[in-house]
Formats: structure tokens, C-alpha cells, sequence
């Protein structure tokens, strides 16, 4: 081993010539990205440099280059950000989001926007609408399936007024783990810990699998996992983080009530989204309520072979309707067969708003 | 014009040829940490990945070597996350801070460790010094220079009674500025926006500057902004954010009664950090009450020409003295000049505890 602080001693020299060679890169990268901006400048003074679909496509592309060792979301998580930087040179990216500071929404903005971008929160859902449709900012975060149900609708509602489109979703894996320390049985969890809301988003799995395990509120969850590492017969419920931080073992996971809680946002902006190869369409439909008519509206979608990934009913506010429905469905409005899809759902429906193509969330 | 098309094609081609070296680098960059990891894992089971001194000599090269288009300051941020994303593949480094969530103290942490290390929020200063201690994290965050006076306190205070090592600094820089839009004049503002907070916190300026004005307390910041972008007779209180936002005016810079405020963080450890090349070393000493002391205790560093960078006086609390000094100067207790300073100050001094020399914040 005498060879060793030798060998260290290399590798730190190689790492050092391999920043450099990095710092250049990345500083072409920065140029070419300005010379692009300068370029649209010069064809249209107001242009927006931020285009969704060519960032979900590098992403995508730089996964599926990518061997290792770094996981392929680091990865794209490190170029999310020098993309941002790179844009923020010319012009960066303006966001308004959902406040306060410090929330899911707030995280759901920087992962997708990168942290070069100027972002600001927004007291209500209307004022992040309002801000983007006034031109203020670029784009928009609001939650979209948020574990306070009202917060949808008034998300779903927002879009009824408005004639803003959906210019991308951002999705943020939030989950709740059943821990314990090593040397705990799973069958002899008598005392559960965690904070009193994740209790709230967790009661019927709890009710069902540990009816007699008495719980204590403590303040964090993470305080719920730090006490568990020295009481043998007690379980916490908490995130990732704190599995990892205090090296708990997961005796279940994902134990949330509602698996998609919290987890997904919509970015919304004043511009239709061009192709980006994987994409998702969102649209509003208006329906006479009248026997039958969901079957007829759904049916198209499943001729076509058209997956629907999500959809809501809402009761119209108009009057006119009794009912709209949200759907989600994959595909872009640009391809002739979702196109063909959308043109037989129009002539069904009493009324159809297209929300917008958009890339599917990346990361 | 009309070869536009074809130049913005070859410059995205140009981009992803770049991007496919940048994925390369990174990629071994990462190995070769990993390399690091498995030497240090053979000499020592138990060792630390995470050097406070080697990365702060990185990030200071990165910024001496970059010479655009990205300023240095945004250079290095991403040279941060690239270290942070290699570091984690072998050993994440797990971080407590003082919480909750969304605070300045988990911003200063997520900017000093990157994104991939993993922390946790903990709910009072002395729970992360002792989750240092009892090594279930590495390091722990907490604020040292903040608007709460109590809490610079309370950090102070957790020192006296702990073992625990000061390993780095981060500062955030948190500003108010006075906002107006491009049309009002200086001399015409009548109103003042701002959220409640942030008045308390320029208050003085505000009493000297616009005591006629009138303050309207508004939910945010952010809002405070957007108002004042129709009222010609009024200004905002608000930050960088919300003035590159709204494209305001700054008619005053960092309005704040504390220009230092909520800006300064410690980063706490178990091991002494070797010398970075730019150190700050920070000490307290324990003074009998008598005329002269402090002017006594501080003429070795006025002698040998070093710098104290903050001096703070605090009531003992064992009683046998009267007053602690937490003091700050420029330098590493390695250093002989320091070295000798150290030695003079603990012959004058009832009692002299260094708390640790640390690489001066980078970022």
C-alpha cells in the first residue's frame, strides 16, 4: 500500500484535467446556445429561447446515452441545469408558481426549470394564471393532483377561464415508508410515530395493517425516524430521506392512501408545444348529461388505441352543460391519428377545448 | 436570411455533439471518485469521502479558469452539483439542518452540498449538534448570522457545551431593495408595499428615508412587486427575484437595517479540516472581567497583522468568568503565524477553545 497517496494523488490530477475539459464544454455549450438565442432574436424580437419540447428531448437523449456510473436521472438532473444556466445567459426563464416558498410546488418549479431560472410564488392558483396570460412571466406552476382535493379543481377550474395552454408536467415522487431500525420485527411494531399529516394520508393502510399499533404525533417525520433507531418494538412513517439518513429498513412502502398524492404539476405558458416524440395531450370536454354519453365520448380513444392516462368529471359552472370532463391522453394534437381522434370527439361533444400537447414529464 | 434554418441546425447538432462529451467527462469523473472512495475504503473502513478543503481548492480553480460566456459564480453552482452527484454514487454525504423545510438554513445547505446529498430537516439547534455528535450525519447546518437574534445565540451557546468542529461557511445573499417601475420618480412615492416581515426589517431606513410614506402590508413580496408596476406613485420592498421578475427599478439597494441579515450559516463536523489555501478560523475565549481584557486579548492578532473578520461577546454561563469572545479572523490554525498567535491568546486568556479553521465560503 505504500504506492497509495501516489495513486490518489493521480486520480486527483486526473480529475482536475477532466474539470477543465468540462469547464470548456460547457462554456462552448453556453456560446453556441447564445448564438442560437442571437439568431432568433434577429427572425422575431420577442421570442422565447425556452422550447420544452427540444429540452425534453435532450434529457431523453442524454438517458439513453448514458452507462454509469451516475444513474441516469442524476445525469439529466445535472443537465437540466447547465441547460438552465445556458438560457439564463441570454435570457432566463421567468416562472411563477404556487407559493409559499418551501412547498412541493416551489421544488416541483426549480427540478423542472432549473435553479437559473427566476421563479416567484404566487399566492393563489388564479394569480399564476393571471401572471402568465398577462405576459409577466413565461410560465406558470400550478399542482394538478395534490393531496388537497380542492386545490385540483381549482387548478381543472382555472382552465376554464382561461386560454392558457399546458406547456409541460412536472411529476415529484413524494412517498410515505413504513421504517424501522435492523433489528425490528415486523410483527412486533406496537407504536408507530409520525406527523400528524402523514398519519392523515396514510389511516387506511394503517387501519388495515397495524389496527393496534398505538400512534404518536411528533412534530417531523424526520424526528419519527430518529426515534425509531433506538426502540426495537416502534415503527416511523417518512420519506426516502429519512430511510436513508438513518439507515431504516422499509417494512412497506409507499403506504399512502392516495398513490399519486402531491406528485404532479402542470406548467402552463401562452404557446402551443411542438412534437417532441413522447407526449401527452390534455383537453376539456363539455357533455349534455344524457345516458350513455361518457361511453360515447371514450370510445373514439379507444378505437384509436389512444391511452388515456387520466380523467376527471367536474360539474360545469356555465349551466348550459351539466358536465365537463379533464382528460389526459398520450400523443400529440400534431399527429394525423390523435388529430382524427380529437376531429370525432368534436362532433360528439357539445363543446372541446384543447389544453395543450405538451412533453411527458422527463424527470 | 435565408440559410437561418440550416445555421440554428447545425448549432443544435453542434450542441449535442457537445453534450455527448460533457455526458463522457462527467461519466468519468465520476469513476475516478469512485476510485478515490475504494483507495480511502481500503485504508479506512470508516473514512469520510467528503473533503470541505479539496472541494472548495476545486471550486476556486473552476473560478479562476472560467472566462465565460457563464459567470464564475454560476460555473462554479454547477461544478457543485457535478461533485455532489459523483459523491453521492459511492457515499452520500447526509446533512442535518435546522428546519423546517423551505427555510434560508435548508437553501444555505442544498447550495453547500448540492442536491444529491441527503438532509434533513430538524426541528431545534441543539438537535443537530447532537445528531452530529451521535454520527448519524455527517454534518449539520445551522445560522450563525440571522435576523432572530436568539438564534445566532442559541448556535453560539450549542458550542460552549459541545465537542462539535466548525468544517465550512455559507453564506446567502439575501437582500431588500426599493422597487418602483421605470416611470416613478424617486421623490414621488407616496406608498410603500411590502409583506410585514420585511418592513420590521427596514424599518430604520424606511423612518429616515420615506417616514412620510404610507406602509402597506401586503401576503408577500412577490405581490408587493406586481402592484407597483401600475401605481406610478408607489414602490415595493422586495428582492433580486422579484425585481428581474417584473423589470423594476431599483431606486435603493439592500435597504435593510442588518446589511448582514439571515445571510450566514455553519456547516458542523466531527474532524478538523486540512488548510484549503483561504481559511477563516473561529475561537472562543473565556475572560476574567477586568479592565482592559478584551483590548489585551486582541493586540497578538493586531500584531501580527491578522484579520478579525466578526468579534461577538456573550455572557458566560458557567459563572466562573464573566464574558465569553466568539471571534473570527482570517487564517488556518496551521499556519505558524496563527499557530503563534493561538499560543499567546491561551496564556492571557482564563480559557481558549478553537472551534475549527475552515475553507471561507466559495459560493
Amino acid at each position: 500500500m505504500s504506492d497509495t497517496p501516489s495513486q490518489l494523488e493521480a486520480l486527483r490530477e486526473r480529475i482536475d484535467a477532466l474539470d477543465s475539459d468540462i469547464l470548456r464544454l460547457i462554456s462552448e455549450r453556453a456560446s453556441c446556445a447564445k448564438q442560437v438565442a442571437d439568431i432568433k432574436t434577429q427572425q422575431d424580437p420577442a421570442t422565447v429561447f425556452y422550447r420544452p419540447e427540444r429540452e425534453a428531448q435532450v434529457l431523453r437523449r442524454i438517458m439513453a446515452l448514458n452507462d454509469g456510473p451516475l444513474d441516469s436521472e442524476e445525469m439529466a438532473r445535472l443537465f437540466r441545469e447547465i441547460m438552465s444556466a445556458c438560457l439564463a445567459l441570454e435570457q432566463p426563464v421567468k416562472v411563477a408558481y404556487l407559493g409559499p416558498e418551501g412547498t412541493f410546488t416551489q421544488q416541483a418549479a426549480l427540478k423542472h426549470f432549473g435553479h437559473s431560472a427566476v421563479s416567484l410564488p404566487m399566492a393563489a392558483i388564479d394569480e399564476v394564471f393571471r401572471e402568465v396570460e398577462a405576459g409577466a412571466v413565461h410560465y406558470g406552476v400550478v399542482p394538478v393532483e395534490n393531496s388537497t382535493e380542492g386545490v385540483v379543481n381549482h387548478t381543472l377550474d382555472s382552465f376554464m377561464d382561461s386560454s392558457m395552454r399546458i406547456c409541460g408536467e412536472a411529476v415529484l415522487r413524494i412517498h410515505h415508508h413504513l421504517l424501522v431500525s435492523s433489528n425490528t420485527r415486523k410483527d412486533k411494531v406496537s407504536r408507530i410515530y409520525s406527523h400528524p399529516q402523514s398519519f392523515a394520508q396514510c389511516r387506511k393502510w394503517l387501519d388495515a395493517h397495524y389496527p393496534h399499533a398505538e400512534r404518536v404525533a411528533v412534530a417531523s417525520n424526520a424526528e419519527a425516524a430518529k426515534l425509531v433507531k433506538t426502540e426495537w418494538h416502534s415503527a416511523a412513517i417518512a420519506g426516502d430521506m429519512a430511510a436513508k439518513l438513518y439507515d431504516l429498513e422499509r417494512i412497506a412502502e409507499k403506504i399512502e392512501d392516495s398513490p399519486d398524492n402531491s406528485t404532479r404539476f402542470l406548467i402552463i405558458g401562452n404557446h402551443d408545444v411542438p412534437m417532441s416524440g413522447e407526449d401527452k395531450t390534455s383537453v376539456v370536454v363539455a357533455m349534455r348529461n344524457q345516458p350513455g354519453a361518457l361511453h360515447e365520448l371514450l370510445e373514439p380513444f379507444h378505437r384509436h388505441a389512444i391511452d388515456l392516462t387520466r380523467l376527471e368529471t367536474r360539474p360545469s359552472r356555465s349551466g348550459v352543460w351539466n358536465y365537463v370532463f379533464f382528460i389526459d391522453f398520450k400523443g400529440h394534437r400534431d399527429e394525423p391519428r390523435v388529430a382524427a381522434v380529437l376531429e370525432e370527439v368534436r362532433l360528439r361533444a357539445a363543446d372541446l377545448k384543447v389544453l395543450g400537447s405538451y412533453p411527458m414529464g422527463v424527470l
